[in-house]
């Protein structure tokens, strides 16, 4: 049994969920090489659809996403997997989830507080 | 503050979680348009990728989806959507999640029992 990157043009939506808690924190896509890379390496890694290239999740950051179970979907396009979160937050604006803004008599409004400062992680660029 | 509908074809992926246990149950895709039945309606409308058109998700099997809470990401490209998920499972195949298989030693495993027939569902069509 495969995945089928096919219906996406090479890419499958992986769901990074905290294994702990729950919570899921961000949506990233993976192409076969990053699939590959997540399972051998242990550490979650996508395709940057905006940089075109592999991304480990917290090169940068340190923040990185440590795979604890991978799940796929009944149509094998999709994936789940459950991680435990490094660092104080997945999301490069300084929030725990990048989830943070949440539907509110049809506006979308910060629901969170930020759990670290990003200029301090990256150096000043958001 | 809009959704970024653009970055893939029009569509955005919407993470569906059980708001009551965190179970991740399915991953869907919205257009602009499903995504404002399901606002409106208050229940989880897709758009079908393969059949070309909306789907309000139990259309078929009663096994609606009543929107809870709705969440996007910091891109605004990604949707997490916190449902109660009416009737014993979310997927086609008779699953309560849609993510019933995970990887093990390098394959894919059915990893749960099924909680419905869904051949007593969809009338014999899987």
């Amino acid at each position: 049994m495969k995945l089928d990157f096919d219906k996406q043009g090479g890419l499958v939506p992986a769901v990074i969920q905290d294994h702990a808690t729950g919570r899921v924190l961000m949506l990233g896509f993976m192409n076969q090489e990053a699939f590959q890379r997540t399972v051998e390496s242990g550490f979650a890694t996508f395709y940057s659809r905006s940089r075109n290239k592999l991304w480990l999740k917290g090169e940068t950051s340190g923040h990185r996403l440590v795979v604890k179970e991978i799940s796929t979907d009944c149509d094998q396009d999709a994936l789940l997997v459950r991680v435990e979160a490094l660092g104080p937050g997945v999301c490069h604006e300084g929030f725990q989830s990048c989830f943070f803004r949440t539907l509110r008599e049809g506006e979308w409004a910060v629901s969170e507080s930020r759990t670290y400062d990003p200029a301090q992680v990256y150096g000043g660029t958001k």
